[in-house]
């Protein structure tokens, strides 16, 4: 046995959320694209035959009220409140990424106009992540268009620069899909705050991971998907933070019946509920939000703290196998050394990524690839092992000899 | 057996659909509540248990290309679209009714902007159906601040009158969710245009249930939701239409990824598709939509033009049930008599109509309730026949003696 390989099995044996693999469906690849696509929870199937036989099937209309369908997008906004540090009351699940984007930004901006401080200068401009995942760019384009805006791109690093009283809104990436950066939430979201702005966070790639401590931090909105880190399925419905604060100044561009304060009593005039609720839009898509509900039961009794811990050690080993079986110079780590600047994926620069990913996926070994030239490993601590980290590095560093 | 009980055993008999019933999992129950929420189709389980234990347990990632995941919207837009009158090629699926509503607004208030004659007139003006499902309504408000424009509420039959060169768009319902009422589509379109707006008509109530004819009466964009006359499960997703011709200037105020020339070039800057592609936003949550594609599965080899005649049959026969065995004075029909200008539901005021309700679920006649004070018995043609539309009037009859 290698060094790394003894080395593995040493930090399997001694994992505390080792067992935690039983709660999914798993075979004999080494899954590391759980950053995309979470693998599925041994419990969904169950959950989702009894959704559609008896809920649906059996119960049709009554299961609205009957099986909590109504309620179902705060129901499992609390459910995932813990994991991103919010206390219940604050979360609502439904929607793309994409749309709550799209609600967030609007009413930030929308925020920032009624907060004024009375100093006449006007919030013209919108900042955004130019590293972001494009779809936070496009839509935060077509905020910044509908509400009279200008949108600069900027860094994060770029951002505390760019703060100016001018500045409405800023919607920032805390974990880059690309490269795994993790951003410093709490110290740019207080700069954002002291230059009298709305701050809006895309946890796309950190929720589920690591520790977010939105209310600590006192993020004001912020919009998630569940996919990836919460193993909800594909295409699951994403969820949208507002904080308790902010709940009665969230004034959404997206205001469906959903959201009315009296979603029944059909009125002609939209008056919207009081607290999270305000953030749902229209009739929510109940099979893949129940399949989510199911997911998330697989947190029960794990702490994101211990979750984040083997995280690290999981990325820290995998560079180091990376480094004992891959040639020198053959690929460039992307992701930061610092764990206080790191996510739970690394991303690897590799000439001719694509090839080499299709080759990895054909041995067992399945991340992704990213345009140009990136090959992205996601470490989901739930169910990802140190053994599962050599194994990766060894068949790279076999297909790059 | 009394007269109507034997009219119903023969025109069942007699009923060439009948037979599709068993396409349905369905139990002793007469369920008039599939203009709320469509039954289960007998093939959905099935299909949704492949989707979760092989698609999403044992392929995972690789799904989005070889189980057709990233195609559904528009896969699944073409299986609705003859069902609505529309060739291939312009129906996308995904996102909640009234997220389309949106999309479709905003996105009409510009092409009649664009398309501006050069007269010079501002269209200003946004006119919605008074009599609409709330949330249209709202979305609406929202749709017209968001585009600088003035919302107008008008009865459908006001309509003509009030179009003006200052009209920009108007949005309005096939048929009426509260009284059942059918809109004269091709008419009101026909004056849309000549005033030169852009039409939009939520097909909520319509489709699954009778012809649509976009394409044949030249509508501009529309659209519906998938959980009432087509089965697609709780809160299944919506979808649009865009007319061919007018897909090059959709100019979507959500363009989430999804709706990107090329989705995986990760590009900063947002090109949009080609064709009803550029309506898609974010991710499509699979379980839900692949649930739906099943549900369509139920419509081969049928007819909308017969599930039109048999609609109408059923809503007649069970009006004169309801004559029969209900006593004078007790209901009043909110649906028109005239077949043109009736959907496929029956709206029926009456006293006291939130506890009549209650007590016609329990004695196992299924419809619902509409503040203040209306039934409504929808009438699914794929899985209602007369015999139940003759027993739901029997039992009204009953409770209210």
């Amino acid at each position: 046995m290698s060094e790394p390989a003894s080395r593995a099995s040493e930090l399997d044996a001694a994992d505390e959320l080792g067992k935690l693999r039983e709660r999914f469906v798993l075979d004999e690849v080494v899954y590391l694209d759980g950053n995309s696509l979470g693998a599925l929870p041994a419990n969904v199937p169950g959950r989702v035959e009894d959704v559609v036989r008896r809920q649906w099937g059996e119960l049709r209309i009554r299961s609205w009220g009957e099986s909590g369908w109504w309620t179902a997008p705060e129901r499992i906004g609390d459910r995932i409140a813990p994991l991103v540090g919010a206390a219940e009351g604050q979360i609502v699940v439904g929607d793309s990424t994409s749309v709550n984007v799209f609600k967030a930004l609007v009413a930030a901006v929308r925020m920032a106009e009624a907060g004024g401080s009375g100093s006449g200068s006007a919030r013209d401009e919108i900042l955004v992540d130019a590293t972001t995942f494009p779809t936070d760019g496009y839509i935060a384009e077509s905020a910044a268009r509908m509400t009279g805006r200008t949108l600069r791109p900027v860094t994060p690093a770029e951002v505390p620069g760019a703060l100016s009283d001018r500045t409405a809104a800023v919607l920032l990436n805390h974990v880059d899909y690309r490269t795994g950066r993790l951003h410093d939430l709490p110290s740019l979201t207080a700069a954002v705050h002291a230059a009298g702005a709305v701050a809006v966070w895309d946890l796309c790639h950190s929720a589920g991971a690591l520790p977010v401590g939105l209310d600590e931090h006192g993020v004001d909105l912020a919009v998630g998907c569940t996919y990836k880190y919460l193993n909800g399925g594909p295409g699951s419905p994403a969820y949208l933070y507002v904080r308790r604060e902010l709940q009665d100044r969230f004034d959404s561009p997206l205001p469906g019946w959903n959201s009315h304060a009296d979603p029944f009593g059909m009125r002609a005039s939209f008056e919207p509920a009081a607290g999270a609720l305000r953030g749902r839009v229209g009739t929510p898509d109940i099979l893949s939000m129940l399949a989510l509900e199911a997911a998330l039961e697989v947190w029960e009794g794990v702490s994101i703290e211990a979750v984040r811990t083997k995280s690290l050690a999981l990325t820290d080993f995998f560079l180091e196998c990376v480094g004992a079986y891959v040639g020198e110079g053959r690929v460039e780590s992307l992701t930061p050394v610092a764990h206080d600047e790191r996510g739970s994926q690394v991303a690897l620069r590799c000439d001719d990524a694509g090839e080499v990913m299709k080759r990895l996926i054909e041995r067992g070994v399945v991340g992704d690839f990213r345009h140009p030239d990136v090959l992205r490993f996601g470490f989901t601590p739930l169910y990802v092992g140190f053994a599962d980290a050599e194994r990766a590095a060894r068949v790279l560093g076999e297909l790059l000899s």
